[in-house]
């Protein structure tokens, strides 16, 4: 089958010939239709710090995606709820069940955390086998949805880490997950969603997906229109999606006095903060986040995608065959893209 | 009436003949026995950036106190809660009431609250004046206990500020406020408590209060020890009462994946935080602690002082007539002392 | 001024000429220029057992309502937050400030609480004195609005003491808090609401606020259709609005594993519940609702409105002038109507 | 194997020879050292219409064990985690993993729940086959202690379903579970634990477990006393553990105002309840417990045993070896026994 492999340590990524993966007793098998190109892929591609000190090449790349069962192990078998046929998407976290962290609810934080595309093979590829608790129906979300189901819990998990409805919510960074956060914050009932961004392009996509206010960080003073927009209170929750020392400073200052910051970007170097001025004086709560609660945040996308609740597809600018992946990298590093989607079957 | 004032900008303090407080309408006036000394005392004391930003002298000093009820305002008479005789203590932050902070349950972080001692006239003196809303019945509680509530409460509230029960806690520094925070977990039944500090002294008030392991920060790895003793892990939580940067390094870093880091020691400098390594891999929560929950924080510290789950007594280490002031100014200084506690009247 | 007054034990109000309130030290003066007619009031004119059992006539009736400042009581002045002129509306519970409840963040539990209209005089009348911290700027929200926040806010009440974004949301009996919490559901973004009750012209409303799907109760299963709506599971969350035995087994019968049903209707006779069938097993979470979060719920709802992400208007479906009283409550007598407001001033 | 039996409808068990269960690809084989009886298990000796309604007889009784592996699977071998040789105790409820309770942190709440010894083969026999995932490490806490971890974790889960520091806890009920909850309530500080009974015996254990106040449910007025002893307030918690519809009236009467009330025990009957009065007026939250939650409830435990803030011990009172199983079922029948346990190996 084909495969989007990064071969050996190096910038760049191969598109080979390699056997079809063997579908373990709980695994099931599944045939990728669309799959979802992330920054995490174009990190691998360049072999920076982050890669290098991460992956064991060869090792197949992509993490989001979407596809149909085509095999269950015998034990996947017996449980009864997955078939041949479905229509699945799958949590890219395959975790270790048994430490602190996963028997207490937090498995997205699990020590042992093997991630599909960087830990083990990924989804650029015709097939890839999952374990059965991983795989989830889709029941009616296309295929091209579900590829960017992982990116959108992202966002899920970080909006609704506390809760927005009625509240003033500052997205602070509008590359795909900040974009999707806009929407996902309006649908819950956030009074005020104020976006920003240093490109125009994605701010236009941030007022597609309901921003009421967009700031475009090269042009106005960020801190002072969200006090502006606050009556000088700053708002109740800032997503703090840039991973920038001027993002975490921004998002310290536009919380209000008892806000909450959560904070997704993550930045390639550290921040300086003033924790008497910034957080303690103020009873900030600071929450980071990583991947997607296992599976509330999966259960609360399906009920927004289901109920037509959001609609994600504004997000979603440029779409190539599996072939043409060094394209997909390029509109990425060019920094004008929403979400990019690989064609990869059937 | 006798005062300790803050006379002028400059160094030092002054006990001074002043007159009696008037009582408003919805006040009472106190009769104040005991007062406790705190390091904002000494900030105070030595005239530093941010008391000489904040204080307008003439002030009188002191915001933690208790004593006995010798008048009431006519409306904080109508209420009939309050009567001359009663022994009490007070919050010290006097709050506006009306902000979003005051009207959702925070007002501990109101943004026009009046510090006494600090923004108004406050406790070391014979009589002061507090609204009628900030005064509690101590009803059995000494008021040499009750004049320690205030910052006994910055330790209720760090410590209950996530549930602590069966939890591993890391007490890091031992002040009185780390001190009483031991005493608290203990009492909360934290499963494993443990304490740092730099000095012997104050780590043996932390055994005394309870701490099942104490680290001397000069002699030991503190982070190393914290997850030998937690089987590689980190503690469930962490209260920094430390507020150097280097507390905060250990802080994050003796925190678990998932884990919560309540921070109450406010810095004078600022700390480089990787927060990508540090708060958002680990999905940390961080939050900043001020005051005293009002009045949840009272309403558990008078449940634990009556039913005797916490005797606070070994941290009282000092005792001075208000005329001896510089005493127990100088003592602080030191660096040794736990609690330094003002006997004034009656 | 005019009051509408239960003059003495008995069925029956009376349009009275009255003296004009008194305004305390702490209170303020508002003259009334809208009022909402409740089933309270119903109670109240039947003079039934609830009602003879607490009042102590003469009192001016009347609890929902908003109006204009007039006058300011000497310490309502100095917090310098209300003004002559300014539009408000106010919770019509006083509570006591100081016992547990007040304490911690739950007044609207207080067990000294007197409710305006029913233990002191309210606000049927040109005139009405509450204490300052009360009472509410509209800024913005028209009067007439304003006068039905109270009830509106039962309604924020019950819904929100559950998170419903996501949610699938049962709404049992459609009278006007029931209408207002179908349309606080759609908007914090629940993914399903269903709303049921006896009269097709209530249902009416319901469909109009927003409701998915509307069940007549005289026709249909209504157990049978949450289930069939729900794939079988049940909801996650029941808002039971009826107050009848009947509505109370629906409630606990339509509730999911692990559901919630928040109570708000108050019934005039005892149910049976089979604890371990339906609650237990189920691992159900059952809450008592009283009144508004004092005051959480007030600034939910004002955000609500002033975003208009809340359109109460579809559910006022009369309006009289004062004289015309007895109007009012014959058409909340006959079933048919949502809400009634009185036009009372200026 | 020796197996204690339910080997057809009707009272009554037998201890019968079968095979050794099989160990499937995901199973752990266990030699079965301490087992406890269960108030279950006397439901069904005596064959009620619970036990006739739910058990497909033969089936092997039993579902409170610890013990020592002697097999793994081959795909329970894979995650490293459980060795032959281990001390280990098992959660009995085994559930799907993927209905809307598994996936959202409620599986204690699956609908599809297979219970041992009840719905499957249970632990009265010298083996049981467990689903790995189910299987718990002692390290170091004694197989009799871990054969009475599912009760335990009953009364762990009931006292911290609130947080109970500081808090006064009405514990109604004093069978083993409710013993236990005295000792966790009191381990986890709060402030009052006051314990009712019928029986004098059951209140003698709750002493020892450390109950402030054991109330003799034959001989006083339960919900005065409590009144008596709360200041006329009611308690903030009650843990229901009677199942005993005069427990809920006592229960919902001695709850404070804005209270908390967990129900565990399992009536036989229905219970009328005044809804507006008891539940609604009163602002109460009832909780409906069943099992454990999974797995936080054990990790507390754990934890608690571990560090020795709990000795369970004084709840055993009796010990019989599997061929005196008759004598066990009778001394429960009895009512004067704590816990009882099976001495089956090796």
């Amino acid at each position: 089958m084909r495969a989007l492999v990064k071969p050996k340590a190096g910038t760049g990524m191969e598109l080979l010939d390699v056997p079809k993966p063997a579908c373990g007793p709980n695994d099931v098998l599944i045939r990728v239709h669309h799959a979802g190109v992330c920054g995490t892929d174009l990190h691998i591609w360049n072999w920076d710090a982050w890669a290098s000190g991460r992956l064991k090449p060869p090792v197949t790349i992509g993490h989001e995606f979407a596809g149909v069962i085509t095999q269950l192990g015998p034990e996947a078998e017996t449980t009864g709820v997955l078939a041949v046929g479905d229509e699945v998407t799958a949590e890219g976290h395959i975790v270790c069940g048994h430490c602190l962290q996963c028997r207490t609810g937090s498995s997205h934080l699990c020590g042992r955390t093997q991630i599909i595309g960087v830990d083990r093979d990924g989804a650029f590829a015709d097939y890839i086998a999952m374990p059965e608790s991983n795989v989830m129906k889709l029941q009616g979300i296309p295929t091209e949805i579900g590829a960017i189901m992982d990116p959108m819990g992202n966002a899920f998990h970080t909006v609704f880490e506390t809760d927005v409805t009625g509240s003033t919510v500052f997205i602070l960074g509008c590359g795909p997950i900040g974009c999707f956060a806009v929407g996902v914050a309006r649908a819950a009932g956030a009074s005020l969603v104020v976006a920003s961004d240093l490109i125009e392009r994605r701010l236009e996509i941030a007022r597609t997906m309901g921003a009421h206010v967009t700031l475009d960080a090269t042009k106005e003073d960020v801190t002072a229109r969200i006090l502006d927009l606050t009556g000088g209170e700053g708002v109740d929750v800032v997503c703090e999606m840039s991973g920038h020392p001027s993002g975490h400073a921004q998002a310290l200052a536009a919380a209000r006095l008892g806000g909450r910051v959560n904070l997704l970007g993550t930045p390639s170097q550290t921040t300086e903060v003033d924790f008497a001025r910034d957080i303690i004086f103020k009873g900030l709560t600071l929450y980071g986040v990583t991947g997607r609660r296992m599976y509330q945040t999966w259960h609360q996308m399906q009920r927004f995608l289901r109920g037509n609740q959001l609609d994600p597809l504004p997000v979603i600018t440029h779409r190539f065959p599996l072939e043409r992946f060094a394209e997909a990298i390029q509109v990425i590093k060019d920094g004008q893209a929403g979400k990019v989607i690989l064609e990869i079957g059937p």
